[in-house]
């Protein structure tokens, strides 16, 4: 896998009770995989020959972002080394305009958009979709970086005096945001996962609610049937995970992965197969696992890194009130901000009542965790 | 943790989203847990320099086998090395005639018991007890291993022209073999899972059954009471399995282990905590986790080597066949009889019907990745 954050550490997880041999390239030797994996290549995936290096004697690689440059994709292939997802897939989480244009022409409902280089490109959209206009970076985004919410003309300005290559697209009033994860193997085999719901703040997921609660299921079904329909129209080997908003009483496609999805780390212990293991089985064309989920109700909470970089004593706590929880330590230091962990807690029940007493417990562990403060305090 | 077996192995894959730090001392590179855990000390635990070598620079040791000598045990705790559990409590796993006696001492229930060292010995304990009787070595014993069922005094004598030191217990026709896994921290805290059935063949285990079917809630009540107590008189700090037989009405210990133990494996789907996420707890004083079962039943089948040294072959037919059973595989080399790995399936269900669908679709599953053929065919 190329790359060493949480992803590779977890999917390195899962790989241990397959027996399946695993090697990650990370940027440093202290990087989150890296430091439990003991088959490590330190390396820039931005150099060709550290690829290349790293790839040899791997049957499959596969990846934990989407930031390998596009020409080094194209020459590991060419090289023959078997990727997963491919080039062809992966140029469409790099390149946000190429993705809109191929949903587009399959059919699938997007947010209006247009690629915009200039302030009168930018009012023109306007003119037609409204204000606010979400301006993204076309390649190069991530948990809302490179995405700018721009309430006029002069917020618009300077999103573009950056000088990079924008889209813009009509911002989408959503009743819930929701994600699809499926998986699909190079024998075309697909499996979907319940969709949950994502609760995010500033474009960073904070909280996944599994399955999305209040959701119909004809519209359950309808993003579970446009993600594999996706996974399959663009030769997706692997996860992908389809980021929906919910408005109008339909679906909207916001963004899409090719890689476990932090909106997936509910599977852990909520379902039968976990994304990383069923990562795993798709790019390594194995039989996918139960996509079914293993509790009435699941809730991941992520935590985010304040200002006390020792987790130790707060980390007691939380498994002292709460014995029920799942901790999930990635092992990076702590920085303000940056994801450092996750918890989790499943419920047997269903219903409204069971799911806030669920979202209650994870908040709770997951403040106390980064903050040493219950929620509100 | 000392021993590098699978017990090690699933204990590592425990410590990652704890975010604990963990080494093992492993006999060679190639054992079980070494081939998966990056920090590995090659080294003999017979060799108290080892072991010393070993234990520096580690808060806890721990074991994944009760083979450690006493002395070396007694160096290591007096050398300041802080072992969970310690050599007192351990000795009553190393010693099976102490620990007869000591359970006796607390009032515990056990087989009828006597040390013996001649031919006469055991057939005077055989005019009580009855023929046939157990014969077991003191010390060193597992997995069927160390332990003869003698029919008489003919067979008594082959057992004793071992020259080992050795214990006779009454033969007991049992209704059930269980096991009651419980843990106890520093702080004296505790947490007992459900009680399981565990099937046995040749003195190895074969099946666990999770709950045990058929048991009265009065009976598993007493088995965890029973281990509980066992755990606290003992002073044991992390994992304790007693191995009872269900007979007459009432409950006798067979065997004690004190360490993660193949009757929990099924806690990794089947429990909100693991038994080897809640040994890491319970030997680091932290905050013990649930026990409480995440799923209705539960079923975990042992994969024995057959002939055929290549398991990925079966392992793809396994997973197409079934995709929700869940495979573990130990990363050893095949041999025939070998533990090489075991799977679990998990129902949300209860009552007899959906246990036996259960059992059978994990005993097909063992079989066809052992030898891979089904069961009977």
């Amino acid at each position: 896998m190329v790359g060493a954050g949480q992803l590779a550490r977890m999917t390195y997880q899962a790989s241990i009770p397959l027996g399946v041999r695993f090697r990650v390239l990370a940027d440093t030797a202290a990087d989150s995989a890296a430091r439990v994996c003991p088959d490590v290549q330190v390396g820039d995936y931005h150099n060709l020959d550290d690829l290349l290096a790293f790839a040899a004697g791997c049957d499959v690689v596969t990846f934990d972002h989407e930031h390998v440059p596009g020409e080094h994709l194209a020459a590991l292939s060419a090289a023959g080394v078997q990727l997963a997802p491919g080039p062809a897939a992966l140029r469409y989480t790099q390149d946000k305009l190429a993705m809109r244009e191929e949903l587009t022409r399959l059919g699938v409902a997007c947010p209006r958009f247009a690629a915009v280089s200039s302030a009168a490109e930018v009012t023109a959209f306007a003119a037609e979709a409204g204000w606010p206009v979400v301006l993204k970076a076309v390649s190069g985004g991530y948990d809302g970086r490179g995405v700018w919410v721009c309430d006029d003309a002069v917020a618009a300005g300077e999103v573009l005096a950056h000088g990079i290559a924008l889209l813009a697209e009509e911002y989408v009033p959503f009743r819930a945001e929701l994600a699809a994860l499926v998986a699909r193997s190079p024998h075309r085999q697909g499996a979907a996962y319940p969709v949950v719901e994502t609760v995010q703040r500033d474009g960073v997921c904070h909280e996944v609610l599994a399955p999305a609660p209040g959701l119909s299921a004809t519209v359950a079904e309808d993003a579970q049937r446009l993600a594999l329909l996706i996974a399959d129209a663009l030769g997706v080997t692997g996860l992908l995970a389809v980021e929906l908003f919910e408005a109008g009483g339909g679906l909207l496609v916001n963004e899409l992965a090719m890689r476990p999805h932090n909106s997936g780390h509910w599977t852990i212990e909520g379902s039968r197969t976990s994304q990383f293991e069923q990562h795993l089985r798709a790019v390594l064309d194995l039989p996918l696992g139960a996509p079914q989920p293993a509790a009435g109700q699941t809730v991941m909470v992520n935590v985010f890194g304040a200002h006390d970089p020792d987790l130790y004593d707060k980390y007691v706590h939380v498994m002292a009130l709460d014995p029920g929880v799942k901790v999930h330590i990635y092992g990076k230091a702590v920085r303000p901000g940056r994801k450092i962990g996750h918890v989790t807690v499943t419920g047997s029940g269903a219903g409204q009542e069971n799911l806030l007493a669920l979202r209650d417990r994870a908040l709770r562990a997951a403040s106390y965790l980064a903050t040493g403060k219950e929620r509100g305090e």
